[in-house]
């Protein structure tokens, strides 16, 4: 479900006016389906009526055959699959169409981004007591800021975005759809909330996937100096309860990162990694979009994470690998360059 | 040819008078060709009359051969490749000649910069309609903004710069020296026209080489937050049409990326890094720099590129190499660490 | 010694007040040494009366064997070497203990920061002649600003920072706890004196050690787009006299470069390494922290730096050896994979 807060909808429309809107009125929908409204869009395991979804690649097989979404874009491999309380659209190009209705069902979605924070149909920042806004900060409408939290100069903060209670936000940061929790640290020239790195048709159009979702940032996190947190593609980028991120470090869209993480100085993690609780990471690892680290893992610098790896992994290289590996590999080839036997 | 309006120029100015300025007036030259008069300063190729070029190492040979540069500053071992219609001007170190008089001739670098956006001899920006520019954001004298244009808080843009129709600016960015195309999306906290980092005398006096180029930013472009785009040491830096390019990545200074590229975070090019169309790159890849990457190649995260690769290159590794021989490797040390055979 | 000028202390405090304050009380010690008094904090070497240090393992045995330190937590397995004119606070976790100290001692480390630079306390900023500073920047009360310095629009100095004569700082810049010598460049989006990343408890508490130390920038360095410095954890991070520093690049707390070095781009270097004078380093380099790199060495793009290494070492790989060696493995290791021998 999209968050109406920071992205305006058109509102309900029928699947007709969708099909037409994106160019797709050759489908052949009973005059039933036409007529099914539709108000938001959402991923297949949580979507319900109302809400269009995708089914674009295998992967998603298994959540298409249990989706409650209204209607599902849906490719010829995986029709067999939608259930039958959902409307299956199928087209040749699902994530194209899907991408042409999100245009159309939330066309402004510059809307109340930090770009333009002052809007006349939203209230006036809602500020609690105690609170210091450094000079020529900027606090978007419909902001909530709460006690005691302190916002260095020159930043600025979109509309609607809730910070929390004794939170510290430093000079020259931008937010932008985005709930940060209490006792949160962000150190000067943070970016939370820009649009991550979506595209279709790779190297030929590079059509936009719209960033439609957030960022939430629990209590008790830091994030360091020129760090950035892109939102949700569709859901949210998640920073769990007193992670610390360090110095200019990239999360990508959908991430989510759990409880108590140290990560280290110029990490990147692609989009939709999923890093479980206490784990630690040395500066300038990479990994790979879509895969998990489990819990208490130990993700020595510079390794490249690129598939998943269970609880208390300890890893190192690149391609990452258990770490004794990673040692004993390196041992072999320096025998070998010295003249010795394997 | 140095754009003047980014950086002014001192005049014309006889190399007799050059020569005097930058302490090698014992050079012997003829009575006429001290009175030619130079305005400024070119790369060998493109240089013609009244412009001062440079041929420090062998490599710039062939260019040199076919120059038509009013003069050029060559070393003893390229005197006999200058062409009769250009003056030679053989020193001992003729890189920091050159640099001298580049200094000579453009003595106030920071002229036109971000750093003094408000200029009395400029006129005031000129701005097409319905744009909207955020507040405290600050627009240089002379700047050029299209129809449409949005521009978030507190950002920076420099005198002279130009930006197209419909390009959306984040907040708190910076843009000085550079010409922006239509519909180009640039994050927020991105650097666009800095300095690039070019010095000559290696750990001993860092002598800083003048950066008197541009950033030249095709339509279509986007960029993630908190890059970095350095503008050219001579000619320009030129991200090429619809390339996207995600946040925390760096291009250094003479780079040509072409059309449709996709550069993942974290990324790093070297300075002269010259990228063909339809590339896409992995996150935390590194280029030295002077080469070529051909068009439709995929180098993928984390590769280390030390040298030219054709059309259509598959790249991994540090160095990076073709993706099947770096599998291929892999797989050899993994059996040998594992006590088999090759 | 902390910089009162940065961080604000309570004053001076007797050893029981510290204790009781901490939690410690059940310590026993003596009444005398219970009445001595202590307002600040300082590093085993040198320390002297009136501060407070900390042996919490080790490593810190020979600086403890001499240190003048009015008192110090230390460990059951240090006790022994702690010298008669200190007075030694044996307890179960010694780095807890001094972490609990700091915060006591200096409860409002935020003060003074980047994030509120204006003072009641503090007299304005003190400016020579000359000098330009940017629409809607910044300057804290108390700052001193040289002669002919620049300063672009918006960014932010700290309060009690100094900057040195015709030192030129770029837009959106964020500068706290921290002195600039004479004909510094900063380029626009640098943050200079951002808390360093200590945790205490990795993964499960990650306590916050407070980063109570300053950034010294040196005359004649350079430092790139969006780049980015923390100030020292105790002592300082200091950047050595003509060392430029290029975009992107991440500094840790307690870093110390030389005079000269040259440090490419996506660089990060972790706290407390040290590099001598004249090191160039490619890009993508990183370091382990806490280890020295002799003057005059050469670190290769993407080496792993995680040892000490003399000077004049030529480095490369990760992790980094002497090139020779890198060269020697790589070339093994293709020759296995194309079938040939060793």
């Amino acid at each position: 479900m999209v968050d109406f807060r920071f992205f305006r909808p058109i509102g309900a429309r029928t699947l007709a006016q969708i099909l037409e809107a994106i160019g797709e009125n050759s489908l052949n929908l009973s005059l039933a389906a036409g007529k099914t409204t539709i108000s938001d869009i959402e991923e297949l395991d949580v979507a319900g009526p109302g809400q269009l979804s995708l089914a674009a690649k295998k992967s998603y097989g298994a959540a298409l055959s249990h989706t409650n979404a209204g209607a599902v874009f849906v490719s010829e491999e995986l029709l067999p699959l939608v259930p039958e309380g959902s409307i299956a659209l199928h087209v040749e190009n699902p994530h194209q169409c899907f991408v042409r209705a999100m245009n159309y069902l939330f066309p402004d979605s510059g809307f109340l981004l930090a770009i333009c924070p002052e809007h006349e149909t939203l209230p006036a920042p809602a500020l609690e007591e105690d609170i210091s806004i450094g000079t020529n900060s900027v606090i978007g409408s419909g902001a909530q800021i709460g006690q005691g939290a302190r916002i260095g100069p020159n930043s600025v903060i979109g509309p609607n975005v809730s910070i929390g209670r004794n939170t510290r936000i430093g000079a020259n940061v931008t937010i932008e759809c985005a709930l940060i929790g209490d006792n949160v640290n962000i150190s000067s020239g943070v970016r939370i909330g820009t649009e991550g790195f979506g595209w279709l048709d790779h190297g030929k159009s590079n059509t936009k996937i719209p960033q439609l979702g957030r960022v939430i940032i629990q209590s008790g996190v830091s994030i360091g100096a020129n760090a950035t947190i892109d939102r949700g593609a569709l859901s949210d980028t998640i920073i769990g309860e007193g992670t610390k991120i360090d110095n200019l470090v990239q999360i990508g869209h959908n991430c989510q990162l759990g409880r108590n993480c140290l990560i280290a100085a110029t990490t990147g993690l692609s989009g939709g990694t999923v890093v479980g609780e206490s784990v630690l990471m040395g500066g300038g690892v990479g990994t790979s979009g879509h895969l998990n680290i489990g819990a208490h893992s130990v993700v020595h610098g510079r390794a490249a994470v690129t598939k998943d790896w269970p609880e208390k992994s300890m890893l190192a290289g690149a391609p990452a690998q258990d770490i004794r590996d990673f040692w004993r590999e390196l041992a072999v080839v320096r025998r070998l360059a010295k003249g010795g036997k394997r």
